[in-house]
């Protein structure tokens, strides 16, 4: 399929980003395990931006993002809120670029994602999630300082960051002789989720691209089928992916993956958890809830793999040792 | 360094089990941690064989062993002998090889890997390791039932088969444009250190090659000093390197470390402990302990890592659930 001209991203956008990122972001390795492959009968290629800096894919756009930014305003500083991934990312990315860092979290955020969004030389402005809005908080600040918000996904620079993902698949898939019939894409605001489908679309136009959210959470796949912007319900549950919570698709994200991708899927967080204990017990690999949910999906056969190549990414690797400790221990539920 | 014309293995044998291998063995990728760079100054280049069939290295030489032997002789079958990964290595490549494995394995071996060893279609005889001997249980069934010994690392197909791992890192490095100054091995017996340390000063003769192993189970690094075989003494303590026990080098694997290794180190467990948890925490890899050993040694500043770079291989990953969460929930212990 080809990408119309109304989309604002386009692949020279991806391939200036990943030149930029050269020697800052890692290229992150494609991993194949035979055991995976066996298990499911097709072929499963695994992106592991878990082995990113920061541990997942969001130190990409931040740094393509922070980057974009004239002198002037870099001197100055960028603001982001995030309780996770987002904000060690920007953290990363604004240290090595010399963009003082003012992150907004919440205050009952995990102490290791405080930690260390403050190792990487942020400074932390900590609010109540109950009673304040970072909105609100975070325009104040960014309007008294004269600060540039970085924003998670909604952002063309940071699109164009995150789509260096499903250039580097393109590529590694080529250098393996593999062609990708399926990409599966973890899905919160989009911003991942568009860039990948502009560069994949653009490298490898017979790749089918699907989104996959945890279940109650799945606003992209709604947002899909209907045409439109689609919010989860007020009263959806909360879900262990909480990376993947994102209430909308953005308004930039939705129109490109409207284009380009062939649907949406859910997974529960059962699934979740089985993928994350598999990732452990067989991949040897620590994925977070919201990293593991495309491997969830084809784990529980949401995915037909057999006989097919799918590429998937496992986009984040930040987990408490807690909760890690909770799904590796659960014998029960062995995968 | 050349490599004298005693030693049994050479670059072509090594290259001839790489060849074999493929398709077979994964093609396990060399890891660059930006983190892991910073806080030693210099530059790391993991191979992670923990992503490796079976969760280990020890599926390469097994393969290439099972493989060189004749038709009639494989349909017999092979026996090994193991508590942990040579066993699991052994059984899945006498699987694909077609030839029915008996593995001998001590009763108290951790459940999982007995369990893994049948998945993968072994036939397990357990044995009381405190009032039997594995050598004596397997010498006679193998004559009773005509099968081959597959020993884990005194054996020159086996060797070979674990010198691919050094041949692979030799051409990642040039892929990346990078010349390893360094590269670390962990030790058992010393098949992995063998095969590697030909493969590598075949290609790469500046490379100093270092064994690393756990405290008091150094017997490699006794060795290289005195100029003989030495062996642990009786009264070491157990370490928590459990793939990483053998009493003493081989005497098909002493020679060629004694000729090719610049020395070796050791690590201590809270050492390793504390590499695991490093792993998990910010490379976002499960590595087993004994997998952890050179890693160790770059984290707690063993091998001087300043401007350097640095290769090593996480040779395993299969940890019991328990044990890694009880290194991971060590916050005192931090990394």
């Amino acid at each position: 399929m080809a990408v119309s001209s109304q989309v604002a991203v386009t692949i020279a956008d991806i391939e200036a980003a990943s030149e930029l990122l050269a020697g800052f972001a890692v290229r992150t390795p494609l991993i194949e395990s035979t055991a995976l492959n066996e298990r499911v009968g097709g072929r499963i290629l695994l992106k592991a931006e878990t082995l990113q800096r920061t541990g997942s894919f969001k130190f990409r756009g931040a740094y393509n993002k922070i980057s974009s930014l004239d002198q002037e305003a870099r001197s100055r500083g960028i603001l982001a809120w995030s309780s996770g991934n987002h904000a060690q990312g920007v953290a990363a990315a604004a240290g090595l670029l010399g963009a003082p860092a003012t992150i907004v979290m919440p205050k009952d955020a995990p102490a290791i994602k405080i930690d260390n969004t403050r190792n990487f030389g942020a400074e932390v402005i900590l609010y109540d999630r109950y009673t304040e809005s970072r909105e609100e908080i975070g325009a104040a600040i960014a309007d008294e300082r004269g600060l540039t918000l970085v924003k998670p996904y909604d952002d063309l620079s940071i699109i164009a960051g995150q789509g260096t993902v499903g250039l580097e698949i393109d590529e590694q898939c080529q250098r393996i002789g593999a062609e990708a019939d399926i990409l599966l894409i973890n899905c919160s605001g989009g911003g991942l989720t568009a860039g990948c489908a502009i560069a994949m679309t653009a490298r490898s136009p017979a790749t089918e691209i699907y989104s996959i959210e945890p279940e109650h959470h799945d606003d992209m796949a709604l947002s899909l089928k209907s045409g439109h912007l689609v919010a989860n319900p007020q009263t959806a549950p909360p879900t262990i992916c909480d990376a993947l919570m994102a209430p909308t698709p953005g308004e930039l994200t939705f129109p490109i993956a409207r284009e380009l991708l062939s649907g949406g899927l859910s997974v529960t967080d059962a699934e979740v958890r089985s993928a994350v204990r598999y990732a452990y017990e067989i991949l040897k690999l620590v994925v977070e809830p919201g990293g593991a949910a495309s491997l969830a999906a084809v784990l529980s056969g949401h995915i037909a793999c057999r006989n097919k190549t799918v590429c998937l990414i496992l986009s984040g690797g930040n987990i408490a040792p807690e909760l890690f400790t909770e799904i590796i221990s659960d014998r029960d539920n062995a995968s």
